[in-house]
């Protein structure tokens, strides 16, 4: 290398060429270029960034277009209440209090119809208490003294601000009043201080509270008229959707493990009791809103939506267990081939009864109709329940065959060669572990069952469509007719 | 019965008495007296009803003395600020905006600092950026003529309002900057509309400005200087009781199986798992805070809360594990008491040097000190697998041997007898499962330590305490300490 008749303090690029010698490489230009390269690539990323957020914009938008259209309410909402301000009448009518109808529509108006009810009705009521309360003390402390008067009004502003505070760490308190109590602080606050310089306190009090009354009537009656999004009718379609997601994982997962495929939209499938574990707040957030929608559609005003929460959590019960069992398949050494073949069928008979009935469940919910087919299924799975013990029961023997090739499965007099060597045994491993899972998800889906019975007593469900139920159960199980009478029976 | 000889049409209580006839009961006094037993008890109902409310309210504050301290923290700020109005000097000062402080504290004061400091922080850049955006909106408007006007500042509300509702459905919004966004819709619709009448706009404006920096400064200050509670500790704590809990949870669980022992202590001890199936809402939300917190104890700025969401997830994971294990095990048949006893020794060694390394792991996180032990752990664990996969394969064995009294263990010559009837494997089941789910869980459970090792790594923790960790190391395992290295050679 070429380095001695250099400067040597100067940064070099240089780079070998063919020909044994090395070339310096030349900077393409000065400070400014790279300046203008290093701002061009950050305007770049920048716009690489606010593309993606686009993207994904649209992407929500395109899936749930109902979000886009609350988001049109709220607009029009906004825009109608600014009249308030610029019509001259109005204005002189509802004063310069006007600004708490935005302030109202602003802050209230929510996706969900029982969420923008929760937070009017507990606003109204908020306000109207906490003011009623400020202008009492205010006027108890306006009768004691100048002197009085700022100790009076603060330490009630001081008692009665932590006490409120205090009682939204209180569960009951925090699922029903929450927002209540924090309208409650502020305007208490507001009233008993502003008071000591308002001389009118009653007047601007209750202009307050009508221009409130506006903003809220506005924002209830745009909601509820408009495209409604009811939170007991989003709690609805979520229970019926994981009940859908489960069977699509059950089956998809012990399929999976006895087919060995494993495709990208089996993968997506299985992988949808993810979403149920972790569902617990979106149920529980819906169903305190549900609570103060009126009736709509096919719920009544007190639609029991306490037992969906139970059906929520028995749902997330199964799904602890499918996800367990999916983690077992996969990390278990795989049981040999003619071990899996023999309880394959077995197994997926289950399997597949178990989410027909999660699905028969789904159905049941969705259509808010009782179904005649599900004590039926639910005497399908335990009785694949029993099949698959028999199977499990029969095992030994049947690996005792396995080396001849013929398959004589009663050959029970035959002495047993070295089938109870340790290897044997754990073998069977992984196949009693899935049997069991199978046989805990089957229990977890008896009670999920049970909730839903229990729902369709509560909520009223229609009676059974005894013609359309006759026609799909001799549908589905043409195969063996006769004996699917003697067989519930005997089980459920 | 004597009925012939009265008013037939007139209720009456009778009671049989010794001599054969019956006696009418009077009623001891009239509709007065029954409706104020009612009201009474009504009124002892609502006044049961009062005092378990308030029952419930001591326990809460007996139980966390923390929240008790933020609800006075809460009245103290917003005593203080009453201040603005009280005093005249203030009052001159800062105008007829004061009321905008009291609004902030109220809205903005949260239980962590950090969701305090999200708030002003969001707050403060809200109305800043609104309030100049609804200043050029207004100014536009203003020269645009006076029929022009309102339908600019109509449709540019519309626009800005619903684009607005609709970033908060986008989730990395949602998370850091939802209540900035509405912030922002607020003051942009207040400011561009109220300027329609108010000619000293920007004085307005940059007066509320001020009153709101005023009130958030406030309560950042107390919420900081005054007992802090810091989401990032919080969090930080969370996670270390909830890998403890998991320890008690395993230990508890495969002890009570074996023992059948039900003790009310241990029951409790067990459900503590449950806490940490449904912590998912909670962590999310405290990471999300902990971001926007100075250093402070311990934490740096930039500690990696996104790492504890990780050690998080795979804590669930694991907890999923072991709520089913705890299904399992309390739903199935229990095994025959000689299988049981053989695989005792193995289950309760593998459960409790997991919990062992569950519990070291808590240490970990919570003195944030490297362990040099967790290695060593995991190596006595997977040793612990692999002693009950081998326990598990000598059960055959074991199982001929149990009718003969003597406990030959390697009478393997001796020709089998009925082992693999049917019945035996369907002996075998629970404990295959027992030990496919302890399996299971001991891998979930790695996966808990690995997780906690790249908090370490990257949380930065002090060097392992080695006097300290030698010494325990020591009286931990006083029974082998010859071979503790030796096995962990083998296996770590």
């Amino acid at each position: 290398m070429v380095m001695g008749n250099r400067a040597p303090n100067k940064l070099e690029w240089r780079i070998n060429v063919r020909n044994g010698t090395s070339e310096i490489l030349q900077p393409e230009s000065g400070l400014v270029h790279r300046i203008w390269s290093w701002l061009k690539g950050l305007l770049g990323e920048f716009m690489l960034k606010i593309w993606n957020f686009l993207e994904k914009a649209r992407n929500i938008a395109v899936a749930e277009p109902k979000k886009v259209i609350h988001c049109l309410k709220v607009g029009v909402t906004l825009t109608i209440v600014s009249l308030f301000y610029y019509m001259r009448p109005l204005y002189e009518g509802v004063g310069g209090n006007a600004m708490w109808a935005i302030m109202t529509v602003v802050v209230v108006f929510e996706y969900t119809v029982g969420a923008t009810l929760y937070k009017c009705i507990n606003r109204a009521i908020a306000t109207f208490l906490a003011g009623s309360l400020g202008v009492g003390v205010h006027w108890a402390a306006s009768h004691s003294g100048d002197k009085l008067e700022p100790i009076i009004l603060g330490i009630s502003v001081f008692l009665l601000a932590s006490a409120a505070t205090f009682s939204r760490f209180i569960p009951s308190v925090k699922a029903r009043f929450d927002y209540g109590v924090l309208i409650f602080i502020l305007t208490f606050s507001l009233v008993s201080v502003s008071g000591y310089r308002v001389d009118k306190l009653i007047d601007v009090a209750s202009q307050r509270l009508s221009t409130i009354a506006i903003g809220a009537s506005l924002c209830v009656l745009i909601c509820m008229l408009f495209y409604p999004i009811w939170a007991g009718k989003e709690l609805h379609n979520l229970i019926h959707r994981n009940l859908e997601k489960l069977a699509d994982a059950l089956d998809g997962c012990i399929a999976e493990y006895f087919t060995d495929s494993s495709a990208g939209d089996s993968c997506k499938k299985i992988g949808g009791y993810k979403c149920v574990l972790n569902s617990k707040a979106a149920e529980d957030s819906m169903a305190g809103f549900a609570r103060w929608e009126p009736a709509h559609g096919r719920f009544n005003f007190r639609h029991p939506w306490k037992q969906y929460l139970k059906v929520g959590a028995s749902l997330r019960s199964c799904a602890y267990c499918i996800e367990t069992l999916d983690g077992c398949l996969n990390s278990e050494i795989k049981a040999p081939e003619p071990l899996r073949r023999h309880l394959s069928d077995a197994c997926i008979t289950l399997s597949s009864s178990a989410s027909f009935l999660l699905k028969e469940l789904a159905t049941t919910v969705k259509t808010m109709r009782k179904s005649s087919e599900i004590d039926f299924s639910i005497g399908e799975m335990q009785f694949a329940v029993l099949k698959l013990e028999n199977a499990m029961k029969s095992l030994p023997n049947h690996l005792v065959a396995t080396p001849s090739s013929t398959s004589d499965r009663d050959a029970k007099a035959e002495p047993i060669r070295k089938t109870t060597t340790p290897s044997s045994v754990m073998e069977i491993l992984p196949l009693a572990t899935l049997v069991s899972m199978l046989k805990e998800t089957a229990a977890r889906i008896k009670e999920i069952a049970d909730e839903v019975n229990e729902l369709a007593k509560l909520a009223d469900f229609k009676p059974p469509n005894t013609k359309k139920a006759s026609q799909s159960q001799s549908s589905n199980q043409v195969d063996e007719p006769s004996n699917n009478e003697e067989r519930t029976k005997g089980l459920g």
